[in-house]
Protein backbone atom coordinates (compact mmCIF):
# COMPACT_ATOMS: atom_id res chain seq x y z
CA UNK A 1 0.00 0.00 0.00
CA UNK A 2 1.61 3.44 -1.05
CA UNK A 3 1.31 6.09 1.23
CA UNK A 4 -1.88 7.92 -0.42
CA UNK A 5 -3.65 4.94 -0.24
CA UNK A 6 -2.83 4.59 3.49
CA UNK A 7 -3.55 7.83 4.27
CA UNK A 8 -7.15 7.37 2.58
CA UNK A 9 -8.02 4.58 4.63
CA UNK A 10 -10.21 4.87 7.05
CA UNK A 11 -8.70 5.93 10.31
CA UNK A 12 -9.35 2.82 12.01
CA UNK A 13 -7.17 2.05 14.91
CA UNK A 14 -5.76 5.61 14.37
CA UNK A 15 -4.12 4.70 18.52
CA UNK A 16 -3.36 1.02 18.24
CA UNK A 17 0.07 0.04 19.11
CA UNK A 18 1.80 -0.30 16.05
CA UNK A 19 4.03 -2.90 16.50
CA UNK A 20 1.56 -4.83 18.28
CA UNK A 21 -1.07 -4.28 15.21
CA UNK A 22 1.96 -5.57 12.81
CA UNK A 23 2.14 -8.81 15.14
CA UNK A 24 -1.54 -8.85 15.06
CA UNK A 25 -1.70 -8.69 11.51
CA UNK A 26 1.32 -10.78 11.12
CA UNK A 27 -0.56 -13.54 12.63
CA UNK A 28 -3.96 -12.93 10.66
CA UNK A 29 -2.26 -13.35 7.46
CA UNK A 30 -0.81 -16.50 9.05
CA UNK A 31 -3.53 -18.47 10.08
CA UNK A 32 -5.41 -17.62 6.88
CA UNK A 33 -2.72 -19.02 4.86
CA UNK A 34 -2.74 -22.54 6.97
CA UNK A 35 -6.36 -22.51 7.98
CA UNK A 36 -8.13 -20.58 4.82
CA UNK A 37 -10.75 -18.68 4.77
CA UNK A 38 -13.48 -21.46 6.54
CA UNK A 39 -10.70 -21.92 9.47
CA UNK A 40 -10.14 -17.52 10.16
CA UNK A 41 -11.12 -16.71 13.62
CA UNK A 42 -10.43 -14.08 15.97
CA UNK A 43 -9.33 -16.80 18.50
CA UNK A 44 -7.12 -18.34 16.38
CA UNK A 45 -5.61 -14.72 15.51
CA UNK A 46 -5.02 -13.99 19.23
CA UNK A 47 -3.89 -17.73 20.08
CA UNK A 48 -1.33 -17.11 17.37
CA UNK A 49 -0.34 -13.45 18.18
CA UNK A 50 -0.45 -14.15 21.75
CA UNK A 51 -3.06 -11.65 22.35
CA UNK A 52 -5.78 -11.25 23.73
CA UNK A 53 -9.27 -10.93 22.04
CA UNK A 54 -10.04 -8.08 23.89
CA UNK A 55 -6.82 -6.50 22.32
CA UNK A 56 -8.25 -7.28 18.84
CA UNK A 57 -11.31 -6.01 19.30
CA UNK A 58 -10.63 -3.14 20.52
CA UNK A 59 -8.54 -2.05 17.12
CA UNK A 60 -10.98 -4.31 14.69
CA UNK A 61 -14.77 -4.18 15.44
CA UNK A 62 -15.25 -7.49 13.73
CA UNK A 63 -13.78 -10.47 12.03
CA UNK A 64 -14.24 -8.93 9.25
CA UNK A 65 -13.04 -5.66 9.83
CA UNK A 66 -9.60 -7.53 10.36
CA UNK A 67 -9.73 -9.33 7.43
CA UNK A 68 -10.15 -5.95 5.34
CA UNK A 69 -7.06 -4.98 6.67
CA UNK A 70 -5.32 -8.31 5.67
CA UNK A 71 -6.73 -8.56 2.44
CA UNK A 72 -4.95 -4.61 1.61
CA UNK A 73 -2.00 -6.00 2.81
CA UNK A 74 -2.29 -9.22 0.62
CA UNK A 75 -3.11 -7.68 -2.24
CA UNK A 76 -0.52 -5.82 -4.70
CA UNK A 77 0.09 -2.04 -5.09
CA UNK A 78 -3.03 -0.75 -7.20
CA UNK A 79 -2.31 1.16 -10.12
CA UNK A 80 -3.59 5.23 -9.40
CA UNK A 81 -1.87 6.55 -12.22
CA UNK A 82 -1.77 9.97 -13.55
CA UNK A 83 -1.63 9.75 -17.68
CA UNK A 84 -3.86 12.81 -17.86
CA UNK A 85 -6.02 10.91 -20.00
CA UNK A 86 -8.94 9.31 -17.83
CA UNK A 87 -9.34 6.62 -19.86
CA UNK A 88 -5.93 5.09 -19.27
CA UNK A 89 -6.01 5.98 -15.87
CA UNK A 90 -9.10 3.86 -15.68
CA UNK A 91 -7.91 0.67 -17.51
CA UNK A 92 -4.67 0.83 -15.80
CA UNK A 93 -6.59 0.49 -12.41
CA UNK A 94 -8.63 -1.71 -13.71
CA UNK A 95 -6.08 -3.92 -15.26
CA UNK A 96 -4.45 -4.07 -12.23
CA UNK A 97 -7.09 -4.83 -9.96
CA UNK A 98 -7.79 -7.89 -11.81
CA UNK A 99 -4.11 -8.67 -12.06
CA UNK A 100 -4.41 -8.50 -7.59
CA UNK A 101 -7.19 -10.50 -7.27
CA UNK A 102 -6.09 -13.16 -9.82
CA UNK A 103 -2.16 -13.59 -8.97
CA UNK A 104 -2.73 -12.80 -5.01
CA UNK A 105 -4.72 -14.74 -2.55
CA UNK A 106 -6.37 -11.23 -2.29
CA UNK A 107 -8.95 -12.31 -4.95
CA UNK A 108 -10.15 -15.12 -3.01
CA UNK A 109 -10.19 -13.21 0.88
CA UNK A 110 -12.40 -10.94 -1.11
CA UNK A 111 -14.83 -12.45 -2.48
CA UNK A 112 -15.02 -14.81 0.56
CA UNK A 113 -15.43 -11.34 2.27
CA UNK A 114 -18.68 -10.45 -0.25
CA UNK A 115 -19.98 -13.53 0.51
CA UNK A 116 -19.78 -13.64 4.96
CA UNK A 117 -21.41 -9.98 4.14
CA UNK A 118 -24.38 -11.96 2.76
CA UNK A 119 -25.49 -13.73 6.11
CA UNK A 120 -23.65 -11.86 8.58
CA UNK A 121 -24.90 -8.32 9.44
CA UNK A 122 -21.11 -7.36 11.04
CA UNK A 123 -19.31 -8.44 7.98
CA UNK A 124 -21.88 -5.99 5.84
CA UNK A 125 -21.25 -2.95 7.30
CA UNK A 126 -17.58 -3.26 7.35
CA UNK A 127 -17.49 -4.44 3.61
CA UNK A 128 -20.03 -1.42 3.02
CA UNK A 129 -17.81 1.00 4.74
CA UNK A 130 -14.43 -0.55 3.16
CA UNK A 131 -16.80 0.16 -0.19
CA UNK A 132 -17.49 3.58 0.00
CA UNK A 133 -13.65 4.26 0.77
CA UNK A 134 -12.71 2.83 -2.08
CA UNK A 135 -14.94 4.14 -4.31
CA UNK A 136 -14.31 7.85 -2.78
CA UNK A 137 -10.26 7.40 -3.44
CA UNK A 138 -11.25 5.80 -7.25
CA UNK A 139 -13.54 8.84 -7.81
CA UNK A 140 -10.33 11.11 -6.97
CA UNK A 141 -8.71 9.92 -10.58
CA UNK A 142 -12.36 11.07 -12.09
CA UNK A 143 -12.27 14.11 -10.32
CA UNK A 144 -8.94 15.21 -11.37
CA UNK A 145 -10.33 14.76 -14.75
CA UNK A 146 -12.62 17.24 -14.43
CA UNK A 147 -10.55 19.30 -12.45
CA UNK A 148 -8.49 19.29 -15.98
CA UNK A 149 -11.73 19.58 -18.14
CA UNK A 150 -11.74 16.26 -20.00
CA UNK A 151 -15.14 15.37 -17.91
CA UNK A 152 -17.67 16.74 -17.40
CA UNK A 153 -18.30 18.72 -14.33
CA UNK A 154 -21.93 17.88 -12.84
CA UNK A 155 -21.22 14.08 -13.18
CA UNK A 156 -20.75 12.09 -9.77
CA UNK A 157 -16.93 10.78 -9.55
CA UNK A 158 -18.08 8.34 -7.25
CA UNK A 159 -20.64 6.95 -8.80
CA UNK A 160 -18.33 6.51 -12.03
CA UNK A 161 -16.24 4.71 -9.47
CA UNK A 162 -18.85 2.61 -8.88
CA UNK A 163 -19.74 1.79 -12.31
CA UNK A 164 -16.46 0.69 -12.61
CA UNK A 165 -15.53 -1.65 -9.03
CA UNK A 166 -19.14 -3.25 -10.03
CA UNK A 167 -17.57 -4.50 -12.92
CA UNK A 168 -14.59 -5.30 -11.23
CA UNK A 169 -17.18 -7.16 -8.27
CA UNK A 170 -18.80 -8.88 -10.50
CA UNK A 171 -16.05 -10.40 -12.52
CA UNK A 172 -14.85 -11.73 -9.58
CA UNK A 173 -17.94 -13.16 -8.29
CA UNK A 174 -18.28 -15.08 -11.29
CA UNK A 175 -14.68 -15.89 -11.99
CA UNK A 176 -14.06 -13.77 -15.48
CA UNK A 177 -10.69 -12.42 -13.86
CA UNK A 178 -9.35 -13.56 -17.50
CA UNK A 179 -11.16 -10.92 -19.31
CA UNK A 180 -8.87 -9.54 -22.28
CA UNK A 181 -7.51 -6.50 -22.49
CA UNK A 182 -9.56 -5.14 -24.86
CA UNK A 183 -12.71 -6.12 -23.08
CA UNK A 184 -11.54 -4.27 -20.58
CA UNK A 185 -10.74 -1.08 -22.33
CA UNK A 186 -14.27 -1.10 -24.36
CA UNK A 187 -15.70 -1.14 -20.70
CA UNK A 188 -14.21 1.46 -19.23
CA UNK A 189 -14.31 3.15 -22.81
CA UNK A 190 -17.94 2.89 -22.55
CA UNK A 191 -18.08 4.65 -19.42
CA UNK A 192 -15.71 7.41 -20.21
CA UNK A 193 -17.06 8.18 -23.76
CA UNK A 194 -19.83 8.65 -22.02
CA UNK A 195 -19.02 11.63 -19.49
CA UNK A 196 -16.32 13.34 -21.33
CA UNK A 197 -16.99 16.93 -22.27
CA UNK B 1 -41.88 -14.75 -16.58
CA UNK B 2 -43.26 -13.86 -20.00
CA UNK B 3 -43.07 -15.88 -22.60
CA UNK B 4 -40.22 -14.81 -24.04
CA UNK B 5 -38.54 -14.82 -21.26
CA UNK B 6 -39.14 -18.32 -20.63
CA UNK B 7 -38.26 -18.79 -24.40
CA UNK B 8 -34.58 -17.47 -23.78
CA UNK B 9 -34.26 -19.40 -20.49
CA UNK B 10 -31.95 -22.16 -20.55
CA UNK B 11 -33.04 -25.49 -21.71
CA UNK B 12 -32.49 -27.17 -18.66
CA UNK B 13 -35.07 -30.32 -17.63
CA UNK B 14 -36.49 -29.48 -21.45
CA UNK B 15 -38.36 -33.05 -21.34
CA UNK B 16 -39.81 -33.06 -17.54
CA UNK B 17 -43.31 -34.08 -16.68
CA UNK B 18 -44.40 -30.43 -16.57
CA UNK B 19 -47.06 -31.43 -13.60
CA UNK B 20 -43.85 -33.40 -11.43
CA UNK B 21 -41.79 -30.14 -12.13
CA UNK B 22 -44.67 -27.59 -10.93
CA UNK B 23 -45.13 -29.51 -8.13
CA UNK B 24 -41.59 -29.68 -6.82
CA UNK B 25 -41.22 -25.92 -7.50
CA UNK B 26 -43.84 -25.65 -5.36
CA UNK B 27 -42.31 -27.63 -2.83
CA UNK B 28 -39.11 -25.78 -3.39
CA UNK B 29 -40.76 -22.32 -2.55
CA UNK B 30 -42.09 -23.63 0.22
CA UNK B 31 -39.41 -25.06 1.87
CA UNK B 32 -37.17 -21.86 1.39
CA UNK B 33 -39.85 -19.66 2.71
CA UNK B 34 -40.33 -21.85 5.82
CA UNK B 35 -36.83 -22.69 6.54
CA UNK B 36 -34.91 -19.84 5.02
CA UNK B 37 -32.05 -20.36 2.05
CA UNK B 38 -30.11 -22.27 5.34
CA UNK B 39 -33.07 -24.73 5.63
CA UNK B 40 -33.16 -25.35 2.06
CA UNK B 41 -32.18 -28.90 1.11
CA UNK B 42 -32.91 -31.31 -2.22
CA UNK B 43 -33.46 -33.48 0.37
CA UNK B 44 -36.20 -31.42 2.09
CA UNK B 45 -37.56 -30.65 -1.34
CA UNK B 46 -38.03 -34.11 -1.64
CA UNK B 47 -39.88 -34.66 1.42
CA UNK B 48 -42.18 -31.66 0.58
CA UNK B 49 -43.01 -32.95 -2.98
CA UNK B 50 -42.98 -36.16 -2.36
CA UNK B 51 -40.58 -36.92 -4.85
CA UNK B 52 -37.24 -38.98 -5.37
CA UNK B 53 -34.17 -37.00 -4.92
CA UNK B 54 -33.26 -38.50 -8.34
CA UNK B 55 -36.02 -36.76 -10.09
CA UNK B 56 -35.18 -33.88 -8.54
CA UNK B 57 -31.34 -34.37 -9.66
CA UNK B 58 -32.57 -35.47 -13.25
CA UNK B 59 -33.90 -32.19 -13.77
CA UNK B 60 -32.03 -29.89 -11.82
CA UNK B 61 -28.05 -31.03 -11.69
CA UNK B 62 -27.77 -29.11 -8.41
CA UNK B 63 -29.02 -27.64 -5.61
CA UNK B 64 -28.73 -23.81 -6.99
CA UNK B 65 -30.11 -24.41 -10.50
CA UNK B 66 -33.22 -25.29 -8.50
CA UNK B 67 -33.43 -22.19 -6.66
CA UNK B 68 -32.11 -20.08 -9.42
CA UNK B 69 -35.70 -21.28 -10.94
CA UNK B 70 -37.63 -20.55 -7.42
CA UNK B 71 -36.01 -17.27 -7.73
CA UNK B 72 -37.05 -16.57 -11.87
CA UNK B 73 -40.44 -17.36 -9.89
CA UNK B 74 -40.30 -15.33 -7.70
CA UNK B 75 -39.08 -11.95 -8.86
CA UNK B 76 -41.23 -9.74 -10.38
CA UNK B 77 -41.49 -9.68 -13.93
CA UNK B 78 -39.05 -7.49 -15.05
CA UNK B 79 -39.32 -4.88 -17.89
CA UNK B 80 -37.91 -5.31 -21.35
CA UNK B 81 -39.50 -2.12 -22.38
CA UNK B 82 -38.93 -1.35 -26.31
CA UNK B 83 -39.52 2.83 -25.85
CA UNK B 84 -37.68 3.34 -29.23
CA UNK B 85 -34.77 4.83 -26.92
CA UNK B 86 -32.30 2.49 -24.87
CA UNK B 87 -31.71 5.13 -22.12
CA UNK B 88 -35.40 4.75 -21.13
CA UNK B 89 -35.27 0.92 -21.76
CA UNK B 90 -32.27 0.30 -19.44
CA UNK B 91 -33.73 2.31 -17.08
CA UNK B 92 -36.99 1.04 -16.54
CA UNK B 93 -35.12 -2.40 -16.86
CA UNK B 94 -32.87 -1.28 -13.93
CA UNK B 95 -35.57 0.31 -11.87
CA UNK B 96 -37.73 -2.61 -12.05
CA UNK B 97 -34.95 -5.05 -11.40
CA UNK B 98 -33.73 -2.99 -8.21
CA UNK B 99 -37.24 -2.84 -6.69
CA UNK B 100 -37.94 -7.01 -7.41
CA UNK B 101 -35.04 -7.59 -5.63
CA UNK B 102 -35.97 -4.93 -3.05
CA UNK B 103 -39.78 -6.01 -2.66
CA UNK B 104 -40.04 -9.45 -2.90
CA UNK B 105 -38.32 -12.33 -1.61
CA UNK B 106 -36.01 -12.67 -4.69
CA UNK B 107 -33.19 -9.79 -3.91
CA UNK B 108 -32.33 -12.45 -0.59
CA UNK B 109 -32.33 -15.51 -2.91
CA UNK B 110 -29.88 -14.04 -5.35
CA UNK B 111 -27.61 -12.87 -2.58
CA UNK B 112 -27.62 -16.22 -1.13
CA UNK B 113 -26.83 -17.86 -4.48
CA UNK B 114 -24.05 -14.92 -5.12
CA UNK B 115 -22.80 -16.48 -1.80
CA UNK B 116 -22.66 -19.89 -2.36
CA UNK B 117 -21.34 -19.81 -5.21
CA UNK B 118 -18.28 -18.66 -3.61
CA UNK B 119 -17.87 -21.86 -1.62
CA UNK B 120 -19.33 -24.25 -4.34
CA UNK B 121 -18.16 -25.09 -7.40
CA UNK B 122 -21.77 -26.38 -8.75
CA UNK B 123 -23.57 -23.40 -7.68
CA UNK B 124 -20.97 -21.32 -9.20
CA UNK B 125 -21.34 -23.27 -12.44
CA UNK B 126 -25.04 -22.70 -12.37
CA UNK B 127 -24.87 -18.52 -11.42
CA UNK B 128 -21.99 -18.27 -14.26
CA UNK B 129 -24.57 -20.03 -16.48
CA UNK B 130 -27.47 -17.98 -15.58
CA UNK B 131 -25.53 -14.88 -15.62
CA UNK B 132 -24.45 -15.06 -19.08
CA UNK B 133 -28.36 -16.42 -20.04
CA UNK B 134 -29.08 -13.02 -18.29
CA UNK B 135 -26.27 -10.84 -20.36
CA UNK B 136 -27.59 -12.19 -23.78
CA UNK B 137 -31.22 -11.78 -22.87
CA UNK B 138 -30.82 -8.34 -21.95
CA UNK B 139 -27.97 -7.40 -24.45
CA UNK B 140 -31.06 -8.04 -26.71
CA UNK B 141 -32.28 -4.18 -25.68
CA UNK B 142 -28.70 -2.73 -26.89
CA UNK B 143 -29.02 -4.99 -30.53
CA UNK B 144 -32.43 -3.35 -30.94
CA UNK B 145 -30.52 0.18 -30.05
CA UNK B 146 -28.07 -0.98 -32.93
CA UNK B 147 -30.29 -1.92 -35.45
CA UNK B 148 -32.18 1.52 -35.46
CA UNK B 149 -29.05 3.20 -35.78
CA UNK B 150 -29.24 4.26 -31.99
CA UNK B 151 -26.45 2.58 -30.85
CA UNK B 152 -22.91 2.46 -32.72
CA UNK B 153 -22.09 -0.77 -34.81
CA UNK B 154 -19.39 -2.50 -33.07
CA UNK B 155 -20.58 -2.18 -29.53
CA UNK B 156 -20.53 -5.03 -27.53
CA UNK B 157 -24.56 -5.85 -27.02
CA UNK B 158 -23.79 -8.23 -23.87
CA UNK B 159 -20.78 -6.03 -22.81
CA UNK B 160 -23.31 -3.32 -21.98
CA UNK B 161 -25.34 -5.60 -20.69
CA UNK B 162 -22.71 -6.76 -18.26
CA UNK B 163 -21.97 -3.23 -16.69
CA UNK B 164 -25.80 -2.63 -16.00
CA UNK B 165 -26.47 -5.51 -14.26
CA UNK B 166 -22.89 -5.31 -12.46
CA UNK B 167 -23.84 -2.25 -11.24
CA UNK B 168 -27.27 -4.02 -10.34
CA UNK B 169 -25.21 -6.96 -8.01
CA UNK B 170 -22.81 -4.78 -6.70
CA UNK B 171 -25.71 -2.67 -5.46
CA UNK B 172 -27.83 -6.08 -4.41
CA UNK B 173 -24.69 -7.03 -2.11
CA UNK B 174 -23.77 -4.18 -0.60
CA UNK B 175 -27.66 -2.97 0.65
CA UNK B 176 -28.00 0.03 -2.05
CA UNK B 177 -31.11 -0.83 -3.46
CA UNK B 178 -32.94 2.14 -2.45
CA UNK B 179 -30.57 4.12 -4.37
CA UNK B 180 -32.53 7.18 -6.51
CA UNK B 181 -34.28 6.88 -9.79
CA UNK B 182 -31.66 9.99 -10.62
CA UNK B 183 -28.57 7.77 -9.45
CA UNK B 184 -30.43 4.95 -11.75
CA UNK B 185 -30.83 7.50 -14.68
CA UNK B 186 -27.42 8.27 -14.21
CA UNK B 187 -25.48 5.47 -14.14
CA UNK B 188 -27.58 4.59 -17.35
CA UNK B 189 -26.82 7.95 -19.10
CA UNK B 190 -23.21 7.37 -18.82
CA UNK B 191 -23.09 3.92 -19.94
CA UNK B 192 -25.54 4.81 -22.69
CA UNK B 193 -23.89 8.23 -23.84
CA UNK B 194 -20.34 6.68 -24.53
CA UNK B 195 -21.99 4.60 -27.04
CA UNK B 196 -24.18 5.80 -28.98
CA UNK B 197 -23.76 7.10 -32.53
Amino acid sequence: MNATEEKARRSIGARRNPASAEAILDAAEAVLHEAGYSGFSIEAVARRARAGKPTIYRWWPSKAALLIEVYQRQKRDIVYADTGNIEEDLFQFLRSLFGSWRDTPAGNIFRSLIAEAQFDAAAAEALADYARGRRAYTGKLVERAIDRGEVARGVDPSQIADMVSSYAWTHLLTGRLDESEDKLRAAVGAIVNGIKV
